[in-house]
Formats: structure tokens, C-alpha cells, sequence
């Protein structure tokens, strides 16, 4: 059984995987984390991954801990694991301290990481495109910063399936149309492009990034600029994505049809060019 | 050294107390807690905690615990300790699983607890009054929850101390004020009392409940209401409610006084009611 964790240097099954009861990341969300990805055996976007996961911690004002290190790790798992679609798993939390509000000064901040294969999106959803409802954004401000809140993510997400869909979308409370629950979401409306901007409001996602690098290579129009719900109705497509996700075309919203309810044609062309890159090995 | 942990069912000196990193408290922020405080060996409204506690695991669809349980760990951890001011810390999440947002049925909700002496607010600040600073809320949106998500909490507080106040009071983006990084807030205009009206915006505090019967019973007036930063920095009286905080007079907001900067008479006079009744081992 070759999923194992990581923690703080050692590593173990699963299983055998603890961490102290008042470490922050487990008493108040305290905590940042990273999900990559490999594609026979090369990690995607590795360092996007790690410049992410540094902004992160500096943003919160964790104690560094060595790139080189967290590096080192990531590689000796996959090596280790020997799966070459594996998804590894990365969380920092601030440190361990008797529980309070005000933060410890000089806590060393916790590392855990996990491989496993990737759970790969289902066929039928990657083919024929996946149902998603609209939901309240009820996160907190600073979803710009990757961290360990995802209570909100988390229920939005089950309220999806329970009600037959496959993915949520936030919408803030003033109608503007968000992201996916662990995606960025993407609208194209006569031949553009259109994406919400980097703000505090959501992830800066790396797939994102990859996917406005295909769009300029492939003279695409992209526009970064916010939207409602009823553009996102009419949009003629519209996908998610993300590490796991990939891009991934939403056909049904809220019940309603997008263009003709069938995977678009510019949704294809980018997953392709998307997997083209990755499966390449290539970076952002 | 009587600090003791309990992690379900088994107890343990603190440091030995661990959880897997699989523990969705970990990795979702998806935990609810409760912080129980006694006075001369009794525990003070621990019925109103447990009933919180069984709302918070209700809203978020937990698999139930054990009332009777949770109650008897509570006690049997007071006892041991012997501390007759003792804090006990209590959180469940709602189980541990492979890392999903969607949530995984028929979880077992994990229960962690800790007991140590309270560590009671400052004598200086208690009797001359805290000092604070106003903070936008950039909380998620279901406050009334009593969740561990509370990186916006732990960041508010560690911004007041870095600023040379005591604590933060959360105002929303419309300039409602809230409440305090852990406690709800009171203002005094006119001889009468005002606080935030219970909305998923702040927490249902007991301590809160605990001064709207007191003030009832004194035949002091209140109003539960909406009210800005104007209508705090012209009160004649602020102050904070808590287990912990228990009515903490604030007498300075953003660099200004409020009333004469000194600790008001009505704010007194209904601390010294909620200690009579402590003392007393009464309930709310």
C-alpha cells in the first residue's frame, strides 16, 4: 500500500498520520495547503505550486519553512509511491500552542502531506459536462489565500450533490458570479473569454493561470472583469478549472441549459491544450 | 501536572493528545467547539454549552454524540484536575476521511477536550477597562455557528495587541458593528443597553443570554438592535460578554474615549451581578 503521509519529516501510512490536538490548523483553521498533481510520474506546475503555497504563508505571517525541504519531500513521496497520476496533498498550519486567539510568537510551523492517486473526475461528467447549482458566497474574505477554512466549500459542495449536481458556484451577495468550490470558473460569450479578476475574493488559481497562457498562445480574447448570474445563464460555455479539475465544461446551471446544453467547442480545444501541456511535463 | 486531555473516551497529560491529520477539523475547518469555565469547582451554565454545542453539530448535520457522554467527560475532567477555576475546552469534528469536500456519510464525529486553570483577563484591564479597535468582519457568513474556522478571529486579535489594544471589534462592510474577536458586545446610551440582535452574524453567546436576564430581573431597559461606529464611539458605555471575558468594560475605541474613558456604573454594577450568580452556581 504505497499512500503514505508525510509529518514533519518522517514517513508513515496513512493511517499512523497524527498531529497534536492544539496544533492551529486543527483549532482555528490556522493553516494553508497545496494539492499537485502528476502525470506519468512529473509533477505539474510544481513551482507554481510552491510560489503559491510561500505567498500563503507569508500573507498570514507563518514562520518560513525551507522550499528546498518542502521540495525534497514532495519528490521523495512520488518516487516512493511509484504511482505515476498521484496527487499529493501539501498542509502548513502555523504551529502547535495552548489554545489562543493572540498568536504564539516563534511557533515552527507543521508540515503533513499525503499521496495517493488522484481520484480522477468521472467519465461521464469529464465527456458530457458537469451540473452545477449557484450558491450565497458565505466564505470568509480572503479566499485570495489557499487556507484550510473550506467549512463553506465543503457544504456547498455536498448541497450540490444532494440536490443532483455535480459542483456549486459562489455568488457574492451583490450577484456576482465567484468561482467553483475547489475551481476557478471560466465564461465564454461570443467567442470571448471572460473570468473574474484576481481579488481577495478568489483563488488564484494555477490552472487559471495555465489557461490564460493557452488562450494568448492560441489568440483567445480573454477579459478578467466581473459578471452576474444571468450572463453566466447566457454564456454559450462555460468551465471550471483547477488541478483535478482541469477544465472541466458545466453544460446545466441552476436547471438551465448553457448554450445547447453539449460540451462547446472552445472548452474542448482548451482541456486539450491543457492536457497537451501537461502530459508535455510543461510549466505555466 | 493535572492539565489533562480527553480524546474519545481516552485521557492524557496534553502534550501526548493527538488527532489524525484526516480529522476534517483539520483539513475543513469542519469542527464546532465550546469553551466551559467553573467558579469554586462548579461549572458555570454548562446546560447552555452543551445546548449550543448540539446546535452547532445540528446545523452541520453531524452524527450525534451522546449527551450524557460529553457531560460525564466534562465532569470527570473537572474532577480529576481538581482546579476550582477551571477551563475546559471543548471540540468535536465531524470525522475523519480521506480528503473530500463532500462529506463521506456515516462519519464518527471525533471529541477532543482540555482542562487548565482559566486564564483569567488581567487585573489592570479588568478593573481600569480594555481598549480596542474596530476591524471590517471578514468572517464567513454563518457566525451563529461556533466553529474552529477562526483565522479571521485569531488575525483581528493579534492586529488589536500589535496596535497596543487589548481586543478587536468586527464591524461589517454596511458598518454594522458586530461583535469581539470572542465575546459580543453591549453599548450603554441613556441609561439603556443595546446589542446586535442574534443573526448568523454573531454568536449566540451565553454570557450574552446570561446579561439579558440580569438586566431584566435589575429592570434595566435594552433593545436588540443594529448600530453603527458612530453610535459605539458616542456611548457611555461599551462592554464585552464572554466565559472567559465574563463583562469587560471597554473605555477606549480607535484612540477615543468612550464617555469619560473610565469604567461606567451600569457596565459595573452588572459584572458585579454576573459573578454573584457565578459564584452562586447559577444558571442563566
Amino acid at each position: 500500500m504505497p499512500d503514505l503521509a508525510y509529518v514533519n519529516g518522517e514517513i508513515m501510512p496513512i493511517e499512523k498520520a497524527v498531529v497534536p490536538i492544539e496544533d492551529r490548523g486543527y483549532q482555528f483553521g490556522d493553516g494553508v495547503y497545496e494539492f499537485v498533481a502528476s502525470y506519468e510520474g512529473r509533477l505539474f506546475m510544481l513551482e507554481e505550486h510552491l510560489d503559491r503555497l510561500e505567498r500563503s504563508m507569508r500573507e498570514l505571517a507563518f514562520d518560513p519553512i525551507s522550499r528546498s525541504e518542502i521540495k525534497a519531500a514532495i519528490c521523495d513521496l512520488l518516487k516512493r509511491s511509484g504511482y505515476p497520476r498521484a496527487g499529493i496533498y501539501i498542509q502548513i498550519s502555523r504551529g502547535v500552542a495552548p489554545r489562543n486567539h493572540a498568536i504564539t510568537p516563534d511557533m515552527a510551523a507543521q508540515i503533513i502531506m499525503t499521496i495517493r492517486p488522484v481520484k480522477e473526475i468521472q467519465e461521464d461528467i469529464r465527456k458530457n459536462g458537469a451540473t452545477a447549482i449557484t450558491v450565497q458566497d458565505t466564505r470568509w474574505v480572503r479566499c485570495d489565500i489557499k487556507t484550510v477554512q473550506l467549512l463553506a466549500n465543503s457544504l456547498a459542495k455536498q448541497k450540490a450533490l444532494d440536490s443532483g449536481c455535480d459542483d456549486a458556484i459562489f455568488v457574492s451577495d451583490q450577484g456576482i458570479v465567484r468561482e467553483g468550490t475547489s475551481s476557478n470558473l471560466f465564461i465564454i460569450s461570443g467567442g470571448k473569454l471572460i473570468t473574474h479578476p484576481l481579488t481577495d475574493y478568489i483563488l488564484p488559481g494555477i490552472t487559471r493561470t495555465a489557461v490564460l497562457n493557452i488562450c494568448k498562445a492560441a489568440d483567445l480574447e480573454v477579459e478578467e472583469s466581473f459578471f452576474g448570474t444571468e450572463t453566466l445563464y447566457g454564456a454559450d460555455e462555460v468551465f471550471l478549472t483547477g488541478t483535478v479539475t482541469e477544465v472541466l465544461p458545466v453544460v446545466r446551471i441552476d436547471g438551465r441549459s448553457i448554450g445547447d446544453g453539449k460540451v462547446g467547442p472552445i472548452t474542448r480545444r482548451i482541456y486539450d491544450l491543457l492536457r497537451k501541456q501537461a502530459l508535455a511535463g510543461g510549466s505555466a
